[in-house]
């Protein structure tokens, strides 16, 4: 009996027909060729030599080191193209020219996908938002007047979205002055200073975490002063991605005030090798959570929701959260609060354009459960209540610990759809 | 008599051969065309041209349609083509081949020079900051705990970085509601929302605002988890250029709280057209401000300054704000408290790295006195102060405004050495 083709997959494989996600790989004899790649089951099927191979006239663009000529080509094109995939992956008339083009996962090297443009993060869960603020802010409401008018927001750093798997090294920062004495880690001889010029502290972080979040990748970009408007939002986001917004919380909580995180988030932020199209997640559509308060027409989603599944809206994403192989949270993305859709008229309504390769983050996905929280700063509720791992406890993560974001998504019939892993080792401080 | 030659210049011209900013250009005859300009008196070099001419080993870098490659090619390069610039304009063996290549700056377009990477604004003047403070949290200290440890900065959208001359459309964003009564501008039939769900009013911002403040540009790239010491400032800046951070303060100030400025700033920042080398402000280096507490280690410049000049500190720019040709504002860069080495080193000092174009500015310049004041909601005192020009009172910029930057710098002798200028006009919103 022959062995089994990687073109014949189980029926329920979540990297089936109905997902083939987008990555670039190299092999071990072309280490500077990067190829995009198309995942199905446990191979990757090396597009562009598909593309040639079948004679595709997609052939420049799946031909590219990064998937940014694609992304830029619009939903039209995505759709042809992933229409193609399906055909060469699924019918027999290309069985002998595509087999030989399917390549193990476990022979290749996966990198960075596209080249980032800006990259945005929200702050998009009630939940999260909400036990942040009794934490951080106990004296006042959970949270700010305006959470629930408009998605809250910021800009991150693009040059550090580093890929799936790669270290991440313990970043070293100022801390806050310890309360009412002038003190440091550093010598200082002046002692004369008054107390308020107390030196903060300065080190490796103490509170090092991981925020679990889905990412939507654009695509198709947009000019200036035409705000995206909801319905604008599937022929704008080409795809969908795990990310963790690794945090150090006590850089954060220092400097933050009073214009953001900066360099409590600046170091790395990992995002999965596979980018998910949109159109994969079709069965995933669900509506968001009922809203408190009544929004502002560009934001308000309650019209297309009633009208049907063809309008944009949540998306029923089942994320895991492991440290070192151990489930620590399973936080539900269709309890976010905003969507993706009102992220997207949000960041352009006042007339921001769009590049290809922005890239813009859920925040934190935390659901209403305590074992939901997407970060250990509300798991340990700021290290109050330590979590009882197999290898010992943990407030903040330890050298060593290796943080892995899964999730699956409902696809057509009873199919899962898989979104691939984000993990990532935390490596020591390296003065 | 013949008509002088463009390489005959004023022995005080501010665009003298102690000058040479770099910019990027086209001409009416080839409107794709972009390339490397020069700044020469009122003319610009086509550098790349005269790379060819001459026979430079610099061609390929000068003939490239954007700074980037010059830049990422590191201060030895830096420095060997300013000085065969220099030659190619000042000596008489190149007269003849050069002069052509010079294009009256009238007849050409300018474009952004070079690719933005991400773009960092900071918070370094205490002036500005203070009074920033006094406006916005009048019950606190006009400072965070924070500021005098740090220079605070965060992310801004690298994507809506124009050039000087790009208009900038009023941006249209969310309002804070008025206070202790659920109302919009917006229809809405819900009366029966609780108090606290009052709408935000949507609309044009009422409080358009410029920010005076001087950009730094990344040349050189650096790698992950190497923090770039203070000494290291003259090995990755390539230059400096003005910045106009335009401002909607109604939008900013409802949105901020928690995580800082976002759609208030995104709409666009105006950079200008010319980038000057860092080596054309050397004899505008000068001492920071005293420090009132002890700095950490990576942050304290003051064995340098009394080094002397070698080392990095302040720089000696006057700033010119005018308003429709009328100036409003001096603002004095030298009286910033964070020099463009401390933001440097602070950015990197988590293991952030550096890539090619990434571009960070100093905040807002203001001085000490009132008309050293770099924006309108410092000059007007949030609106309380409307400033008297020739055609009417302005709290905040009205639609037609122009806003523009201009300044100079000590240079060599009794030379100045001229910024190139930056300047936008306002346009009305478009609904």
């Amino acid at each position: 009996m022959p062995p089994l083709s990687p073109l014949d997959l189980a029926h329920d494989d979540p990297y089936g027909p109905h997902n083939l996600p987008y990555g670039v790989f190299t092999t071990p004899d072309a280490p500077d060729l990067r190829r995009i790649g198309v995942r199905y089951g446990d191979h990757v099927l090396d597009a562009g030599a598909a593309a040639a191979a079948v004679g595709s006239p997609h052939i420049a663009l799946l031909g590219h080191p990064t998937l940014n000529p694609l992304m830029a080509a619009g939903r039209p094109v995505w759709q042809a193209v992933r229409e193609e995939l399906r055909t060469w992956l699924t019918e027999s008339a290309h069985r002998s020219a595509i087999e030989p083009l399917l390549h193990p996962l476990t022979t290749v090297v996966l990198h960075l996908p596209f080249e980032v443009a800006d990259y945005v993060d929200f702050y998009a869960s009630e939940h999260h938002a909400s036990n942040v603020g009794r934490i951080f802010r106990p004296d006042g409401g959970p949270l700010t007047p305006n959470w629930k008018h408009m998605p809250i927001g910021y800009h991150g750093r693009a040059g550090t979205v580093v890929v799936s798997d790669t270290p991440v090294v313990r970043p070293r920062g100022q801390l806050r002055p310890p309360a009412g004495q002038p003190t440091s880690d550093q010598p200082t001889s002046d002692q004369s200073a008054p107390a308020h010029s107390a030196l903060p502290l300065f080190g490796p972080t103490r509170r090092l975490d991981f925020e679990a979040e889905v990412a939507f990748v654009v695509g198709a970009p947009s000019p200036f002063n035409t705000p995206v408007p909801l319905s604008g939002f599937h022929d704008h986001v080409f795809g969908v991605c795990l990310l963790n917004d690794w945090s150090a919380r006590d850089i954060q909580s220092w400097e933050y005030r009073p214009l953001g995180p900066f360099l409590g988030k600046s170091f790395a932020t990992s995002v999965a090798a596979w980018i998910t199209p949109l159109d994969a997640l079709a069965a995933a559509r669900t509506a968001p959570p009922t809203r408190d308060v009544p929004l502002l027409p560009y934001l308000d989603d309650s019209a297309a929701d009633a009208a049907g599944a063809a309008e944009p809206g949540g998306l029923d994403l089942r994320i895991e959260v492991a440290i070192n192989g151990h489930p620590v949270s399973h936080p539900p993305f269709a309890a976010m609060y905003w969507t993706a859709a009102q992220q997207l008229a949000h960041m352009t309504v006042n007339g921001a354009s769009l590049r290809t390769g922005d890239l813009f983050a859920s925040g934190t996905v935390s659901g209403p459960e305590p074992h939901q929280r997407g970060c250990l700063l509300e798991l340990t509720w700021s290290g109050r209540d330590p979590l009882r791992l197999p290898d010992g406890e943990r407030t903040f993560l330890e050298d060593g610990d290796e943080v892995t974001l899964t999730a699956w998504a409902p696809g057509p019939g009873n199919n899962r759809v898989a979104l691939g892993e984000v993990t990532g080792c935390v490596v020591p401080s390296t003065p």
